[in-house]
């Protein structure tokens, strides 16, 4: 067993940006921080960071911000898949030398039905190029956005290759039966984590790692709370409870509901903004909003403390 | 009207690439001379160049050695629509700086369902970044390979908004209505191009401006024939050849395809190379393409002649 590899609550963290739509490093570190505080690692670089609105070098600026800024890199499981062999390549060579312990890698997703070998050779000719042991890929599964869906064969095909660099997999396809059977696999000490923390005690009840989920920006200490208790007598109830919260902002645009949260708790209106293609919740949005996490007792506590 | 916009017919050139899967610039160069020799301009960077598998510096540094080889940048439509707004934003600057008369620009297509509102900020933001006259944009409509359509509704309000830069559109959904719809919408000096020469008789039947098809990188010639004889009693027939040699392409992996019968024509078998995650036809497919070729008399004349 790899203790380096990742377990537990990764938050896929959402990225603020300044009026010209620059990311602003020292508000992304600022919650970073909230977020290591409340139990929750940081998965910098995700679908919910807007991270595929980000150009290869903002990203690379950006990581290096945030651990200029004291945000550990060992804590930083950065996504780093993109269309493009060359910033994949590039992106994942500058978070291995930072002292990531793991990326995230969405598969090239412009082309669709591609095979097996195709993605297979793109994952072999990106670990073959950054060429460090240290490497540590969690794969992404995501196919409702990327429509390239990573088979249970190409899973297995790629750990039996490179067993001690692909570390695990994000499922984010909310399809429990395809978590399931990558779970029912035991591919040797693969971390397999569930997209949603609506699966996360079904996941740990059969042997998964936890969770990344895009609400762990907004609710991470609850969702940790279920991660340390699971075995706990009242499991099922803090997984009840977390569904609440996760149904409120599934019912409207994620990323966006994210952020009204984020502001409306920090008393900051700028984490409204978001990059095109996607808009900011209009206000009456952020009204019913608000209405309905209160109704749930929902509050985001600590989130100004942060230095 | 604007005689600066583009009309005709357009290949999305494929790319060749070097062993190490580097673009080779030399080779590219020769591939577009042949091509304007036919009769064809430069939609380089399109989906068939594997240009969404290149990033952005790459496409910017190719673009340059094109233009000192001597391709003339006022025969490029070069593709700059990315996922990260600050991508599409360098990579147009560039393209109109360096003269390109038109740049096909993809709406960011990583996240899906986003609304007409987002993916007009992120034109609107694009072209308020370029600040440049000289930008002219045709917007690329390609549903089933992005995710993420382009609406008439959208177009309609990107047209009149900014009418001197929003210069036409590729539609390459494959949907005769939907290319009929924007045909029909009639609006002033918008140049709409089918996105294969299937539609080419009828999109010029009904008002269009041409074609930028994936297979004129093989076929340029046929296709330019049919586009300057339109209204020739012939016309039809020739529309009927075109498709027979376009059907042959369609039924396997097109770019792959495309790269094959190019290998075979020019003797030279670096042509195969893809990047991942496309893969090159495996030696049965490529001997199946040559007899079909052959079956139709398909050649690819003066491709070995080019400097």
């Amino acid at each position: 067993m790899n203790e380096l590899r990742f377990s537990g609550l990764l938050a896929p963290v959402i990225t603020p940006f300044n009026k010209d739509l620059s990311a602003n490093a020292e508000k992304l570190a600022r919650h970073c921080r909230w977020l290591l505080d409340q139990g929750a690692g940081l998965a910098v670089f995700g679908t919910n960071s807007e991270a595929n609105s980000l150009g290869t070098d903002e990203k690379i600026t950006l990581l290096s911000q945030l651990i200029e800024a004291g945000i550990p890199a060992a804590e930083m499981m950065p996504g780093t898949g993109s269309c493009a062999l060359t910033d994949s390549v590039k992106l994942t060579l500058h978070a291995v030398k930072a002292g990531c312990r793991g990326v995230l890698m969405l598969p090239p997703f412009y082309y669709k039905g591609v095979s097996d070998d195709g993605l297979f050779a793109s994952y072999a000719e990106i670990i073959q190029r950054v060429a460090d042991p240290k490497l540590q890929i969690y794969l992404y599964h995501i196919p409702q956005v990327t429509g390239v869906p990573l088979s249970l064969q190409l899973i297995e095909r790629l750990v039996k290759e490179f067993p001690g660099t692909i570390a695990g997999i994000k499922d984010s396809s909310g399809d429990w039966k395809n978590t399931l059977a990558i779970l029912q696999s035991r591919f040797d000490d693969f971390r397999v984590f569930c997209g949603s923390e609506s699966f996360l005690l079904a996941t740990l009840r059969n042997g998964g790692a936890g969770c990344i989920s895009a609400t762990a920006n907004v609710n991470p200490a609850a969702i940790r709370r279920l991660y340390d208790n699971w075995q706990a007598a009242n499991a099922e109830q803090l997984q009840s409870q977390l569904n609440d919260v996760r149904l409120i902002f599934q019912s409207m645009p994620m990323i966006s509901g994210l952020k009204s949260a984020t502001a409306q708790f920090s008393n900051d209106p700028d984490w409204l903004r978001v990059r095109p293609p996607l808009t900011p919740l209009a206000g009456a949005q952020q009204t019913q909003l608000a209405a309905q996490l209160a109704a749930v007792k929902f509050t985001m506590p600590g989130l100004n403390a942060q230095p």
